[in-house]
């Protein structure tokens, strides 16, 4: 049994948009720097925290090469690469192999509702036989409260015997435990990344290799903490002063809906309004309601 | 109050595929010519029954000039343009536009679920505002089954109110009766389009403006009957007729899953297998279950 890829802390890093809704590809990058610095191991960009199904095909892939000049290496990014149409996100995963990408988190194609198991291991496969590049490696992306297509424990057994060095993990934002530690258990090797930062600390010692999380993008520093220290007896004082804070910042930006929440203690923390904005069908929060997330963190 | 439109017998016209899964234009193309032949007003090409959601950007605005440039009036063509990313929504619809298409049938953005009204009129204000094309004509497509984003009739209002020449009508495919002849009374001469085959027949009485529907692409024929004689005393008993064969038409491709139903019927009929295959994550039925759609009716 090999070491699971991907492991550690990665940032599902949120967009910033300028006035007319481009997005600021410097804010990003230096966000995204910034994250690394504070102890992620990776940035899981363009994810569902990202809005990436927000922007176009076009947008995606210059976000991805804009990081990638940057400086930041590109084996430690996992872009997501999923969206409705197979032929699609064949080639939003092309440009992402070609940059050199770790691996890329797939959605299941969303938008047919009430597909089979069968039609979902289609999908993966005619995505991964289309791109037919062993450089590949896929983290299945478990979200079904928005994807509304769920990836079942019978999806990952087939894809993992027909593809075993491709489809090397999944991550689990349904925020289901029970979930999260049956697949730990039943795929030994396979790397299984928390989507709910507050649950790290509890699947790691089951075996769970990390997270990609929304918060980490507020708390990646104590996400780290938590992460190196979870089994060391000397640490337990530091993971529960960090595990709090994860806490704490999770429930600041559960207030209202998740995100804008989220924007809005980054704008708070860099003095930048272009973190607030999001892109239609999503909506800000009120005046109020900013005010009283700004209120809740100290950031 | 000037009459409605669009207005009459929309087909929702389903897509081939060639072995390799690239679509199979001379065969779509030369559906969509039959299907004007039989009595249909138009093809609303490129829905749901088109698996448009399964085609890229790029093969979206092929298919759509392969069926301009094989002698279809544009104004005819009712193009599906809603994705999940505004951006690219913008980009399909004005490409639609220059083609000088009638409408343009648009999904709301599907990716996020339990968004508000509120986010839905900002995004079918940020398209059209973007489009910013005087020729737009827009068709709100009303699926929550599939999209998971009901339009309600509080997001009609906002949106007539805001763009009385633009916004002109809606596709209603939840299949519940009472939705639509609400849309009919509240709003006159808005185009009230049913998706479900067998309801048009009661909608026409009220007010209904016609429909966009998947059996219409084995019973465009009786469609159009029903359609043109609805209201005349002398037409009654041809109306019944066609209208049992369209309910006929309608269980026969509603046995198992209907998409891959009707185009096992349509393989018959053409006798051209590029009308079995479905992009994933649909899957074709088995053999027992083709043979038994194919047995249940003559085409």
């Amino acid at each position: 049994m090999t070491a699971p890829f991907p492991t550690g802390v990665y940032c599902a890093a949120t967009t910033p948009f300028n006035a007319d809704l481009s997005v600021d590809q410097g804010l990003f990058t230096s966000h995204c720097q910034r994250l690394l610095d504070d102890g992620c191991t990776g940035i899981a960009m363009l994810g569902t925290t990202g809005e990436a199904n927000s922007l176009s095909s076009r947008e995606r892939m210059a976000l991805l090469d804009a990081v990638v000049k940057s400086g930041i290496a590109p084996s430690k990014l996992l872009p997501g690469t999923g969206v409705a149409s197979i032929m699609e996100t064949v080639e939003l995963t092309k440009h992402a192999v070609a940059n050199g990408v770790g691996a890329v988190v797939m959605l299941p194609p969303f938008y047919y509702k009430g597909v089979s198991d069968d039609g979902i291991v289609d999908a993966y496969t005619a995505v991964i036989e289309r791109v037919a590049d062993p450089r590949l490696r896929v983290v299945l992306y478990h979200i079904p409260q928005m994807s509304a297509v769920p990836i079942s424990l019978d999806v990952i057994d087939r894809l993992r015997k027909r593809f075993p060095e491709i489809v090397v993990g999944i991550k689990d934002s349904a925020g289901e435990f029970a979930n999260m530690s049956a697949i730990v258990e039943r795929f030994p090797g396979f790397s299984v990344l928390v989507g709910a930062d507050p649950l790290m600390l509890k699947l790691l010692p089951l075996g769970g290799a990390g997270c990609i999380t929304a918060a980490s993008n507020l708390v990646s520093r104590e996400l780290a903490t938590v992460f190196n220290g979870f089994n060391d007896p000397a640490k337990q004082a530091e993971v529960a002063a960090a595990q709090e804070r994860i806490v704490a910042t999770r429930n600041a930006v559960s207030t209202y809906v998740q995100l804008p929440s989220l924007k809005v203690l980054l704008a708070k923390r860099d003095n930048n309004d272009n973190w607030l904005r999001v892109r239609p069908p999503l909506t800000g929060l009120s005046a109020s309601e900013a005010a009283k997330v700004r209120e809740s963190l100290s950031v």
